[in-house]
């Protein structure tokens, strides 16, 4: 007890992990109840797992080697086992569904959101802990699975608050570009690594440098040198003529597809995939605006097997991607089987929601009236807080979020109090009151207006005085009123 | 790579680790959305801080002999430092605090829910991972404060759906077995806390084990023997006095405790807090039999200074503490000063949600319908996809969640699919109803009422039809119909 007392530690968080206040948290909890209620629309039930699993069952083994660096927060429990914190939610999922498989109804359709954690290096807004939001479908093979999820992923957005125009899903398929490897006699897994990560910079370095990286390699501004995918030229034609298919509508890209990919087993595969995602998106009433299939997306997981889709803001300026992903997916048919052996085929959907909520502020979709806080009671005298208790249990009971000042300060204070926690009105019940029988309202707004240089508007003064003293029959609903203009 | 796909980990979660499925989601939400609702029109404000502290600000390393053996989930940060699992929300609200302080309007109100970690032993129903609520008021020291979390923990509960009936609230303070202990000459702090640790096992003892830990000791049922508090026997009877001082009402208390306490600074400052924890609790509409003043109550956590308070389900057979505590909370004016030095009063109320959501399952509180399915769409043939998405397009445009069954399997799977789903309709649309220009719909509940032993209930069959077929200009309205049918 003497040492606590001496030692005093400094009060901060740990580096990466924020305090989040009400504002933000509330626009969270929107975006999460909007996203769940469509899910839950589309009869995806909600799952929740625990924070750690087994690091064996983790992502962290899966190979991942375009994200070496992205670390997990591990320790050992007490009978040996490394245990986790899980870094997605799609690695809990494979492990929820390889260990209860026998018991789920089939396909498993689920929805979760909550906190993921990596251990990275923080940085200004990279945080080591942030909440995602997923969907997916286990147990379904049919590419109409991958149409749905990429429809409810769009109908989330909108719901969430996000204009139709501003954002798309861009799809493609990684049986494509298999297939177009294979039939250009490339099959070296290292080597087809290599041509995925190299697609996967086409935002960033346009074709030519993409070209550069799919033959010897390319040399960047700083003077160093990424060693290329060694394609001969044959190939790297081939993969370029393919990335050159997109057209404005799917079907045209399907069709210079068809001409690019046909041959192999894969590709082929791959096409009459995009043509059922097509088509079933068509049927859910998903226009080509809004998904389009984009040869160029690969996603950076190594996971997927089939078709990958990409959700992108877009900012108006013509430059999809400048804002970069808002989420993506894809589909996944061996995750389940790392542990039971047994191919199940899985495909979903998942985008971090401070990331949407950061897009939708960049895209203006996030107005929202500014929260307000609680009517606060003013607290003359410590002999009448039974009274001032009573009023703020009156409003509370007519729907009035109300608070009874409980610091020491004086009326000044209070007011200042009342200011920062953006309360519409202070209440006010002093001798003069009670001897009256009647209750003295401040209109917050009002004051602030008139602070602000409204002060000689005679109008405005009359429309909102800044003050009203009421009668205790009537109090109650001229703060209702007041609270009531201070929402709009 | 090889490795890789040669190694195949067991499917399983972390021990202590639950997967929880909607419904319990379902009944979890509810609970946090109306304490959250309640806590708001308190002016309690939301507050979220990252699942790590450093371990030197978390509540680890507070004096909580009582716990010596929960343990948190510690780890190395990569520059040296621990952090630490949260182990509950009050630690990182008083370093929040610390940290913040000068920017914080003052007192500070905040609520706060979500995951807690405990490195413990797990067992049944016992988790190393689960959900706390908690709602604080930082920087007034005022016992109203204290009177206001109560009453407003006691319309949470209710809020959440527990009968007013079925709870209530003890209250005492720390400050009055401190006192009455100061006027026995008994201030070893060590033999304080053994006393309080004596009176927390009222409830399970009864008055003589208490008497006996207060003095020698006691030998319990096994033969193991507890030392006690080496109390003198004048120091016993003062104490045994003081438990017995409950009566019918608040003020009935206050009376004979004042007989009991009196004489001390502590005692008397604690008797004077409770007199105006009562008066205010009146004031807030909290009678006498939700808010009860309780001598025994001393809560386990060492870091309470003043009032604390303890909810219980009563089971209605006049043992209330039998379910065990609900939730609790008290005065704490210490945990702010470990960082900055400067005593900064504050009090504050938690629950746990899932022993909340247990507790009112067993007072029957929790009775909801159960969760329905989408409905489901049946797929009979590949080349039709289209088709059964634009029933399940239309469905959800009129507020029905739906889903096409997407898996492989035939008609009769796809039933069984439904039921396990608890699908309140099942959908066809196959050659006869394409060339007809209807749909034909399967309602589940009657199916199963059928199935169940009404077949012969004509009138019933009438009513509920286990299948309908519709125009298809109609057959949303019959769905819906169903849809509605299913959810009383």
């Amino acid at each position: 007890m003497t040492s606590e007392a001496e030692f005093r530690p400094a009060a901060r968080a740990p580096r990466g992990f924020d305090d989040r206040r009400a504002e933000a948290i509330r626009a969270e909890r929107r975006i999460l109840e909007a996203v769940s209620g469509v899910y839950e629309s589309y009869g995806f039930e909600a799952l929740e797992t625990g924070a750690f699993e087994y690091a064996d069952a983790l992502g962290k083994f899966l190979p991942d080697a375009d994200r070496p660096n992205e670390g997990v927060f591990a320790l050992q429990d007490d009978d040996g086992q490394w245990m986790a914190l899980r870094y997605d939610l799609t690695a809990p999922l494979a492990r929820f569904v390889a260990e209860k498989w026998e018991t789920l109804p089939k396909p498993f359709r689920r929805y979760a959101f909550g906190p993921v954690w990596r251990d990275e290096k923080p940085g200004p807004g990279r945080f080591r802990q942030f909440v995602q939001c997923d969907a997916d479908t286990v147990g379904s093979g049919r590419p109409e699975a991958d149409a749905e999820i990429i429809a409810m992923a769009l109908e989330g957005y909108a719901a969430a608050g996000l204009a139709p125009a501003d954002f798309s899903v861009r799809i493609s398929s990684r049986k494509l570009i298999n297939g177009l490897l294979a039939a250009a006699g490339v099959d070296d897994p290292a080597q087809k690594l290599a041509v995925l990560r190299s697609v996967d910079k086409l935002d960033r370095l346009g074709m030519g440098g993409v070209t550069a990286l799919l033959g010897r390699g390319r040399k960047d501004e700083s003077g160093d040198f990424t060693r290329g995918a060694q394609l001969p030229v044959e190939a790297i034609d081939a993969v370029t003529g393919f990335l050159e298919c997109g057209a404005e509508t799917r079907a045209e890209t399907l069709g210079r597809l068809a001409g690019v990919i046909g041959g192999s087993v894969e590709g082929d595969e791959g096409l009459e995939e995009l043509s059922r995602i097509g088509a079933a998106l068509t049927s859910l009433g998903v226009d080509d605006a809004r998904a389009v299939f984009a040869p160029s997306v690969v996603r950076g997981l190594e996971y997927y097997t089939g078709a990958v889709y990409e959700a992108e803001l877009s900012t108006g300026r013509g430059t999809p991607g400048a804002f970069g992903s808002i989420g993506g997916g894809g589909r996944y048919d061996d995750l389940v089987a790392r542990f039971t052996g047994e191919r199940t085929p899985a495909a979903g959907f998942s985008f971090g929601v401070s990331r949407l909520a950061a897009a939708m502020a960049a895209a203006g979709a996030a107005e929202q009236s500014p929260m307000r806080g609680p009517v606060v009671i003013i607290a003359f005298e410590p002999g009448r807080m039974a009274d001032y208790f009573a009023l703020a249990a009156e409003l509370r009971a007519a729907g009035v979020a109300a608070e009874v000042y409980l610091g020491a300060s004086g009326m000044r204070a209070q007011m200042k109090y009342a200011d920062r926690r953006s309360s519409p009105a202070a209440v006010i019940l002093g001798d003069q009151e009670i001897e009256a029988g009647t209750v003295t309202i401040k209109d917050l707004d009002a004051g602030r207006a008139l602070a602000g240089g409204v002060r000689d508007n005679q109008a405005w003064r009359e429309d909102r005085p800044g003050q009203v003293t009421a009668p205790r029959a009537e109090w109650v609903a001229v703060v209702r009123r007041i609270v009531e203009a201070a929402r709009l």
